[in-house]
C-alpha cells in the first residue's frame, strides 16, 4: 500500500483590529498550507495583507478560509443560509483574499470553510454544492471532511478534494470527528502513531480502534490547531513525519 | 481639434440588505461604465452578484467603487487613513468585486474611489499614490478628477487616467467641482450644451464661463448621478451625444 | 362577553444609513404602539433618534424591536444563539433604545422580538425565558404569539403578555400564523370582519373557520405591516375599529 | 493648599468576540472608576455583561467609554462627525451600557470619550458641547482634559467635570499631553513623585518642570493604561497614594 500524499495545514490570520490570535509567525514555518481568514469571522484588510506576506515568505501555500458573516460569533454560530447566499458569501471573501494574493504574486491554493459552515456544508448536500461552485469558479481544490457531503459534492462538481484530518482531535468509532471547544493536550507519541497509521495504512485512529479514511481519498491534509497546547511542537512533529513520508513516496 | 474620447459612467449597486437605491436596471442601459459598490459604503455579496450580472447583460464595463470602511455613513464621513490602510482597504474591496467578475466572466474595467475618499485622494498626494498602487496591482485605469492628485499620481505610477466630469454639477470659475448634497435639476438643453462644449472644445463649463479640462487629458468619463431628478433621461441624452461623438471620431 | 382590550402596532424605524423603509411619518398616526428597530437588523443611531421623536410627537408608545445580530440579513436568517447570548444581545439593543427614550423623555413601552428570533423564541422555551428575563429587567410587557413559548414564559416570569395578532396574514386551521415573504393585499371588508370577530368574540379567523385566541389572553395588539399593499389605509381602518371598541368597553 | 480629590481610572472591557485585551480581572482591583467600552471600538454584548459584573464585584464605579463607530480601527482613526451624529452615536452606546448596568443594579458613573474622539471633543467646542449634551441627558459627570473644550463645555452645560491626568504619559512644557502609540515604561519612583506633586501641589509634571493643572479643577482622575509595562503594579502604587491622600483630606 502506497503512503497517502499529505500536507499539514493551519488556520492563519485570525487576529482582528489590534487583537492577535495564535503565533502565526512561528506556525507558518511548520505547515504546508495556510487557511487564511477573509474578514468575516476574523481578520481585516491589514491582517490579510500581513498574513499573505508571511505565507509567501515562508513558502506556504495560501488558501481561503471563508466563514459565515458573523464576526462577533467568530463564525461559530450556525446561520440559516440559502445556497446562493452561501455561494455569494464565499465568493466575496475568496475574492477579497485574491486581491492580496495578486498584490503579492501568490496563487490561491484551496478553499476550506471555517467554523459552523464547515459543519453545515459537510451535512447539507445543497450547501456543499454551493460551496463547490465557488471552488470551481476559482479553479482550486476544496478541503473538507472525507465521507461527508464535502467529498460527494466535490466529486460531482469535478473539484479536487483534499481530505482533512485532525491529529489533535478524537474520532468516534464510526469515524465522526469529536469537536471540542477547548482542545486537550495530546501526547507527542500518540500524535506520531496516529499520523504514521494514517499515512501508511490509510487508517483513522478512533476511540475504539481504526477505520479506513474513506474511498477515493488520495490526498490528506493534517490540520494543526493553533490553540492546542504545544501547538508549535505538535505541528513540527507532524510536518517532519509528513515531509519524510512524501519524500519516500516520491511526492513533490 | 479632435473630439475627446468619452464614456458615460454611473455609480451602481448601492443598495444594501433589503434596501434599494436608484433604478439600476434602467440606468444600466444608459451608460458605458458602471462603478460598482464593493460592500464598504453600500452593497453586500448578494447585491454585488446581481449588479455584476446586470452589467454583463447590458454590455456595460464593470469598475470597482471602493470606499472608506463606513457603511452607516455611506462613505461620506472623512476618516484619517494611513496610506497602507487605504491601499489594503481598496485591495480588499476590489478583490471582493473581482470574485464576482470572475464568476460571471467579466473583466475589471477601472477603479474610482467613492464619496469622501474620492476627495481625500484628490487632495493628498500620498493617499493618491496609495490608491494608484491598487489600480496598478489590478492593472486597470483610475478614474478621478483632472488637475488634482488623481491625475498626477496616475501619471507618476504609469496608470491610465480617465478624467471624470459631471454633467449635472456646477464648476467654480477656477474649475473646482461644486458638490451638492441634494442634486438640483438641470435643464436638458443645458446638459447638451455642456457636453458638446466639453467633447468638441475640451472646455469645462463653469459658473463664470469655460476652462480647459486639463493638460494631458485624453479620455473623459461623464458621471450621471442616479439621484438627480430625471436621472435616466439625462443619462440617455448624454449617452446619445457621446456615442455619436465617439463614432464620428472613430473611437471604438 | 367583554371585548378584548386592543392596540394597533407597527414595526418602525427600519431604515438605515441613507436608506428608508416604509412611510413612518404617515403610519405613526395610525398606531398605538411602535416597535422600534434597535440597530441590529435595521436602523442606526440617527434613525433611532428620529423615530423616537416621531413616536413622541404622535403620542405613540415606544417599544423595542430587538433582533439577531445580522444587519445584512435583516434579522431574517435563523442563528444559533445560547440563551445568555440572546439575553445580552437584547439587553444591548433595548438599552441603546432606552438612551434615546431618556433623551426625549419617553418611557419604554414593551419588547417585541424581530424576524427570525420572534419565531425562535416562540418555539424554544429556553430562548423564550432568556427574552423574558430582559423584559423583566426593563420592567415592561412582552409582545408575542399567544399559545406559544412566548405566552408560557411570560406567565412564568411574571411579565405582562400582549398577544399579537396579524390582520393582514392568514392563520392555519390550527391557528398557526402563515408567514409570507411578500404580503398579499387583503380586502378592507375582510380586515374589518376579522378584527370585529377577534375583539368581540375573542376568535381568530383561520383559513378553515375560527379559533379561540387563547386562554389567559387579556390584551391583544394588532400588527399592521408597513409593506402590505395599502398599509396606511388598512392601519387606519383597524385603528378606528380598535379605538371604538376600547372606548365602548371603557378601556383607557 | 488642600490635596486634590482624586480617583484612579482605567479603560476596561476592551476585548471583542474571542479576543481579550488587558487583564481586566486584576486591574479591576486597582481602580476606582472603570471606563467601559460600549461596542463601537471594542467589546460586544457578551463582554459588556461580564465587565459590568466584574466592576460590580470589585466595587468599582462604572462609566461609559463611547467611541467613534470604527471597530476595525479601534476608534483611533479620526472621523468627520456632525455634532448631532456624535451626540446620537454616544447616546446609543451609553444607552446600551445602561442596559447592562440596570440588569446588574449598578449606576452609571460618568462618561469619557475613547480614542480619537477624545481628542476631537477636546479641540472642537461644538463637538464638546454635543458630548456634554449626552452627559447631561444621562445626568453624569464628564471625564476629560483640563484646560480644553472638555472643561469649558462641561462648565457651560452645568455638567460636573472630572479632570483626567495620566501618570504614565509625558506632558509638554505647555501642558499638552504627549500621546504615544506604544507606552514606554515609567519608573515607579517617578510615578510616585508625579502623583504626589499633582495631589498636594495641583501641579502637572511636564518635560520642562511643572504647571498648574488648571483653574476650576476640583477633582482629578488618574488614568492607568492597561497596556503600559507593569500596568498592574503602577496602578496599585497610584491607587495606594490616592486612597491615602483622599483619606487624609476627608474625602469619601
Amino acid at each position: 500500500m502506497k503512503a497517502l500524499k499529505a500536507t499539514v495545514n493551519c488556520d492563519m490570520g485570525e487576529g482582528y483590529s489590534l487583537y492577535s490570535m495564535g503565533d502565526d509567525e512561528a506556525l507558518m514555518k511548520t505547515i504546508h498550507l495556510a487557511n487564511i481568514a477573509c474578514g468575516f469571522h476574523a481578520s481585516d484588510f491589514m491582517i490579510m495583507d500581513k498574513t499573505v506576506r508571511l505565507a509567501k515568505e515562508a513558502g506556504v501555500r495560501a488558501g481561503a478560509h471563508p466563514s459565515l458573516p458573523d464576526r462577533q460569533g467568530f463564525g461559530r454560530r450556525e446561520m440559516a443560509m440559502d445556497p446562493d447566499e452561501l455561494a455569494n458569501c464565499f465568493t466575496y471573501q475568496v475574492g477579497a483574499l485574491s486581491g492580496f494574493l495578486a498584490k503579492h504574486g501568490v496563487e490561491l491554493s484551496h478553499i476550506k470553510p471555517h467554523g459552523s459552515v464547515y459543519g453545515q456544508t459537510a451535512r447539507d448536500p445543497v450547501l456543499a454544492q454551493a460551496a463547490m461552485d465557488v471552488a470551481k469558479a476559482f479553479g482550486v481544490p476544496f478541503m473538507g471532511l472525507a465521507g461527508t457531503c464535502h467529498q460527494t459534492a466535490a466529486e460531482e462538481a469535478g473539484v479536487k478534494f483534499i481530505a482533512e484530518w485532525f491529529a489533535d482531535l478524537e474520532y468516534s468509532p464510526e469515524g465522526k470527528l469529536l469537536i471540542t471547544k477547548k482542545h486537550d493536550p495530546v501526547p507527542l507519541d500518540e500524535v506520531r502513531k496516529r499520523v504514521t497509521t494514517l499515512l501508511n495504512e490509510h487508517l483513522v485512529t478512533t476511540t475504539a480502534g481504526t477505520l479506513l479514511i474513506g474511498e477515493g481519498v488520495t490526498e490528506v491534509s493534517i490540520c494543526c490547531h493553533s490553540d492546542t497546547p504545544d501547538a508549535v511542537q505538535i505541528a513540527q512533529t507532524v510536518k517532519a513525519l509528513v515531509d519524510e513520508s512524501n519524500a519516500r513516496s516520491g511526492y513533490a
